[in-house]
């Protein structure tokens, strides 16, 4: 694929074709209100539940996306990424749907439900230690092995294939004042922001991003692309860096990156569990802990929110076996 | 208590006393639009989902009014009423969280988990005939014998308390085209017409009934109370025959009861399921029969619907236990 840096930004009339593209691949997933979790935020929130989508995560949407694109080119090659395992999970299903063979490159220290969830779609994993270099020379030897490299989140197709979860949404409820979406490598807020300002160019757009990961904060902060950041975070799916397309178009279209503390993460996956039992990960959490962290910006607002995943190491959170309370 | 036929009819205000009164005790439910279903029913359609309500079922919201007023006003007997199960489960809750025991005339086929509800909840079950009668006859033994009697619909704390569903769901989503609710006795589509006419006098309210218990469809087209009819539906909840006050109500404030079959019930709680995994029960799934029945009625409509419980005794639908296609 053409290198990030040499392709044209999306735009919204790009996540229209992305919807367009799915013809039924993708699931349009439910929106919830929870009052119960509305008082407890204090705000009206709308939730976008990725977490039921296919593969327990959006990113069906941008790998879907983007193998749907290639085939409209005529280009036929079987594909690899590297991913900490829904990107892996999605290209994995989206390539065999579509004829092709998916190599994923995945950190060792992968929550082992992705790990399986990309073999189960009939993905092959190659692991490697953890960390962004050894993610990216995993997948440039797989690519000089002659397979196409579909990139996590630093790709056009990518980021408007993300967008159309934030645009069924928003078409879905009306007159949001706040949409949020967690940030890892961007994809998704990019691409949220894109259908936001598409739609309702008033709404204010933020991401939610761990203080373990604040790569994309940062970055957004000293207006240049921080890329140096060793990630700590229980937000598995939020240690990438951020891409270059992705920073060109947050810098233009969010409006704040709010940072949350792991501590934060962990009770509002307590919360959400608590009030709706839906197992969200760590990595759709980080919205919920914005809000618990900075109330008065949300205070009494009408909140879009997106769900990322539902891939959880429950081992990890042991609470989600205890019985619940309500 | 006093009878159905000496007492005022409830109104807005009380709905919203009911709300008030609850205090935490009660609930509030999750509101879900789930893009696949709109889909299959060529509708927007929000729902409320009193089938993860506790008790699962929204019988709670009245039992909890009805419990509540007695207290305030003086009255600590022990309670007694009869019911196909969620009624009679809501207020073995409400009357133990009261320090009050319950006790609960149920039909012999009733759902085998509805009955072990009931006594989970701490109630007293006391065995039946099937039919309106010996149902009746049960609850006045009881009665004699110095229990205080709920009915299940017929009064306007049980009104006023389930008018609190509607309430949420039209505070929560604007501009509803229609308000549609499944009528059994009449208690939760005369407490939802109150709240719709109290909040947005110009909604459209509907109603769905299993056309084997068509009782009140047809003293809505008669313009009288029609008590002997012998239901013969597989929605459990809804053989209940229509109520005095709820009668009064609906000829009032409700545009039209719309007939369902059994086999269209069953599709619905079947589509259901596939579209969004949510076990409802028969009753709940007349909403979406009617709507699968009568499309034209609906078309492009912003719809909100209760799904009222979520309590199927699973041997009678097989294919819930089936690997699911999506």
């Amino acid at each position: 694929m053409v290198p990030a840096e040499e392709q044209v930004l999306p735009e919204f009339s790009d996540v229209l074709a992305a919807r367009k593209r799915f013809d039924g691949r993708v699931k349009r997933t439910p929106v919830i209100n929870d009052p119960g979790l509305d008082e407890a935020l204090g705000c009206r929130a709308w939730i976008k539940c990725e977490n039921l989508q296919e593969t327990s995560s959006f990113k069906l949407r941008g790998a879907t996306n983007a193998i749907a694109r290639l085939r409209e080119v005529g280009i036929f090659d079987d594909v690899a990424t590297h991913s900490s395992g829904n990107h892996g999970a999605a290209l994995a299903l989206a390539a065999s749907r579509d004829g092709r063979r998916a190599f994923v490159v995945m950190p060792l220290n992968s929550v082992p439900a992705k790990i399986e969830a990309v073999r189960s779609y009939g993905g092959e994993v190659i692991l490697c230690e953890p960390g962004q270099a050894p993610r990216e020379r995993g997948l440039a030897e797989l690519v000089k092995r002659g397979l196409l490299p579909i990139p996590p989140y630093d790709h056009p197709d990518i980021i408007a294939g993300q967008g159309t979860a934030a645009l069924e949404l928003i078409e879905n409820v009306n007159n949001f004042d706040i949409l949020m979406t967690p940030i890892g490598g961007g994809g998704l807020l990019a691409g949220s922001a894109i259908a936001a300002r598409g739609l309702h160019p008033g709404i204010k757009v933020l991401a939610a991003e761990p203080d373990g990961a604040a790569d994309a904060a940062t970055s957004f902060q000293r207006g240049v692309r921080v890329t140096d950041w060793q990630p700590d975070t229980i937000a598995d799916g939020l240690r990438a860096v951020i891409g270059v397309m992705n920073f060109e178009i947050i810098r233009q279209k969010v409006d704040d990156i709010l940072l949350v503390t792991d501590h934060a993460i962990e009770d509002a996956m307590r919360l959400v569990w608590q009030k709706t039992s839906m197992q969200i990960e760590p990595s759709s959490a980080v919205v919920v802990a914005a809000i618990l962290l900075h109330p008065d910006i949300f205070k009494n607002n009408k909140v879009g929110l997106i769900f990322t995943g539902g891939n959880v190491d429950r081992k990890l959170f042991p609470w989600m076996d205890e019985p619940q309370g309500e």
